[in-house]
């Protein structure tokens, strides 16, 4: 399994609606796609216009290959992207270790 | 419930060692920590230096007022500070939803 990290930073003051797009984005659009195995998305605390939305992914082409250049992305970019205030940094991680 | 996200640089070629580390020093140190729930930590497939620490904690305060004017701090820095590149960047967040 693959994680997807995406660090977000959107437009100041838009939070809530924010918050509501980017489920409902998650939800209706990548949920959709091939490789999709789940999600999380936290708010920070000390840069209220942060947040880090966590995909989890089956490999690492489900995303960077499959999703991002299959038709999903435009329909999941047209949801979210109006909020960004910069384009999202996002890399891929394996997993070293965790707690039980 | 609160994230802990450390965003962590090493020195290159080190990871075997850091990441043995670092398990080591989670399970060791910071598990003793007041408000210590669990933890995670990835390697990043794009940047092999990078890694990403997670830690949940029960409140705020338990990391940034317990954790870190206490006496466990410097014996976790001891053992995962030798490998950083640079200071990690460190901020904390509300989850504000995430799949079933």
């Amino acid at each position: 399994m693959i994680l997807e990290l995406a660090d977000i930073r959107i437009q100041t003051g838009k939070n809530a609606e924010f918050e509501a797009a980017i489920a409902h984005g998650v939800k209706t659009i990548i949920a959709q796609a091939q490789g999709f195995q789940g999600w999380k998305v936290n708010r920070c605390i000390e840069s209220p216009d942060r947040y880090v939305l966590q995909i989890f992914w089956e490999t690492l082409e489900d995303h960077t290959e499959r999703f991002r250049n299959g038709p999903l992305f435009p329909q999941w970019r047209g949801i979210v992207g109006p909020f960004f205030a910069v384009p999202p940094h996002v890399e891929h991680f394996e997993l070293v270790e965790k707690s039980a």
